[in-house]
């Protein structure tokens, strides 16, 4: 089975509001084995929602619509459908009225005749009971699609589609199951071309990537006839691809990053500590974003002024005056002088250049230049990067391949003191 | 003029990622006076993009397409807009692999063969450059509709459309003028009742609320003949609601919280550092998500493990022992301790319990019970906290709560030393 989801709202189509109902609506289908073609979105137009309910029908088996269902004069959603039903009327229906006018006795209120229109269905459909709210959903054909309207507001289309709508939706014949694996170190063509052969289209599972601050992401899609057999051969296709990308692979899920060098960390007993300058706190924030993160993480310094380098990470005022803050030779020194003040196993520093500006024009030193400091067991290491992005992106990336760099560093060395 | 938007990834159709990209351009496209009738999502498929981009240029005037420019084998965008342009073949661009080559050079990287088809475009195509990564956009005609497509990465895409698209598209008849007003500090439904009248529906300007993590943005959309005209109507909304709101208002755009301290703290010629435990870094991430933050921040001490508040930052041991990490004494001595280290003018901590586990069964120190402590001029105050959400929520809303108690500390105390 296959579907395609309607959003209605001037509010969607204004840009004031982004569209959350339409993915939740896609994975919610997606474990019930059905896939979704797309997303339409039109704003409150009585004529465009029509064509689009009657369009999304020639196309898809079902065909879910939110929003339009309120009680003003822009809640269109129930006239379109009844347009693209073939132009039937609306006609009142009891037991929804009565339904409306006791959920405002209930809280005390007395109904409006606005409200009335919320008990008007299209002739030929049928009302969905809301659990939470005055708009009622609606189920009809149109075409030889299913169609279902809820309301907008997403906990009342959540409910109404966990509770009434999905208990009648065939579960479908394949079951699909999802995994996302998460990489850093290699641009998205580099990965690419190393899993080529998986991606192609068509494929089951089918393979993809996405990038976001130079993490990529692998998302792996596998269909069967049975759940377990699904991820059997989502599996599969994972550990083959950890296999080929070995070490650029980071892991699988939220805060990958974070939950790998805690994993490594945890394993060895041994405890970490952060110098931050450009990133100003965000690699901190990253390590704890895992919890239990106390385990391994001690703390950190934000140096973001040289005299807090000099003062609280030991590193030596000529360091800082024949290099530069953004140099080799800080970046060593504030990890060195961190590892020693917090008494950490690790240290991990990052200095550099976040911009808009203070790039010199050389380029010598360009926006985006960051060196990372690595110090720990038998490990003493600085990397330069240049990174592309603006201020935020590039201090995200820093922040990550300090983390990554850590991570390699972890995996790669013996556990003996240097 | 009219436009339709269109996303195309697989990401996106199954619901793994939430389509921001839509909403971004609606927002844009509005204030350019360009109405957009549409969003169509469609994965990442051929001959589906080449329908949608058929279907949407015989609609509208103005088609955006986002996602699929990448270099690996579900990047489709190109493919399909050559055969949405008639079937025309795919050739490359001299300048743009000139580019794409340049930009591997600039990283000390060398471009591997899969990155060349980033220099292909339709025969009767134009390219449009990519400042900050390798997927340059494209310019076409498909039957009587002029056709952009950029890449689906936020940033590039904002940064392509706003340098490169945006100043060649013709502005419209209406006008119309966003503006988004921060607040922080009082619940939706206070926020929303203090400016009931505004936020009439149909009203212009057109006022509603969305709330983050405790920041509730106050958006304002603003209707006229003329850029100047709406501009003025809708900065006197704002300046009423400010009126309304006094110290509940933080600013307007991004990173407000952030530009509002440093703001008052250059004013003043005042310097900070910071103090997080529960946070791990975030307050001092957000401070320097300005740039210039060095103008006014020295940097901060990540205490997360004991030994580090007692060593870094002087909190006794007697008062940790006592009192627990989570308690008004520590927070107090956390910001004491960090001013006096730092020789800054102001210091805040946070220390608190972010979940999902550590919260005290009786509830006297549940999840989510967070300390705030400011010092300063004039100023030593510690406040609690009882915040909601899971770990990420009440981490997040943590560093903001420090933030605003400094911004208020700041806006409050005359220029005397404490």
């Amino acid at each position: 089975m296959n579907a395609i989801i309607i959003s209605i709202g001037n509010e969607l189509t204004s840009g004031q509001t982004i569209d959350s109902n339409s993915a939740y609506l896609s994975e919610q289908l997606g474990s019930l084995g059905i896939e979704t073609l797309s997303h339409v979105t039109v704003g409150d137009d009585r004529a465009a929602t029509a064509r689009a309910i009657i369009a999304a029908a020639g196309e898809a088996q079902l065909v879910l619509v939110t929003g339009g269902l309120g009680p003003t004069a822009d809640d269109l959603t129930r006239h379109a459908l009844a347009d693209a039903m073939g132009g039937v009327e609306l006609v009142q229906d009891a037991a929804s009225l009565a339904e409306l006018e006791d959920f405002f006795r209930r809280r005390g209120r007395s109904m409006v005749d606005a409200n009335r229109i919320q008990a008007m269905f299209p002739a030929g459909s049928r009302p969905i009971a809301n659990a939470c709210g005055t708009a009622a959903g609606i189920a009809a054909r149109v075409g030889g699609a299913t169609v279902y309207v809820m309301p907008g507001v997403p906990s009342e289309m959540r409910r109404m589609f966990a509770e009434r709508i999905a208990p009648e939706l065939p579960s479908g014949r394949v079951a699909i199951v999802r995994r996302t694996l998460c990489t850093f170190g290699a641009g998205e063509s580099d990965v690419g071309a190393r899993i080529d052969d998986l991606m192609a289209r068509g494929a089951n599972p089918l393979v993809g990537t996405t990038v976001d601050a130079g993490l990529i992401s692998i998302r792996v899609a596998s269909r069967a006839a049975t759940p377990d057999e699904a991820a059997r051969q989502a599996d599969a296709t994972i550990a083959e691809i950890a296999r080929r990308l070995g070490d650029l692979v980071v892991g699988q899920g939220e805060h990958a990053m974070s939950a790998a060098v805690g994993m490594e960390l945890r394993r060895r007993g041994q405890s970490l500590a952060t110098a931050e300058s450009c990133t100003g706190g965000l690699i901190g924030g990253m390590i704890t974003d895992v919890a239990g993160a106390s385990d391994y993480y001690l703390g950190g310094v934000v140096s973001y002024a040289n005299s807090v380098k000099r003062d609280l990470l030991a590193v030596g005022q000529d360091i800082l005056a024949a290099n530069g803050a953004v140099s080799e030779p800080v970046a060593r020194a504030m990890a060195e002088g961190c590892r020693r003040r917090f008494g950490a196993d690790w240290a991990v520093s990052a200095t550099g250049i976040a911009g808009p500006s203070g790039g010199s024009n050389d380029m010598e030193k360009p926006v985006g230049l960051v060196y990372i400091g690595l110090c720990g067991p038998g490990c003493e290491e600085v990397h330069r990067h240049v990174l592309p992005g603006d201020r935020s992106g590039i201090r995200t990336r820093a922040a990550l391949t300090a983390l990554n760099h850590l991570r390699l560093g972890l995996r790669m060395r013996l556990r003996t003191r240097c």
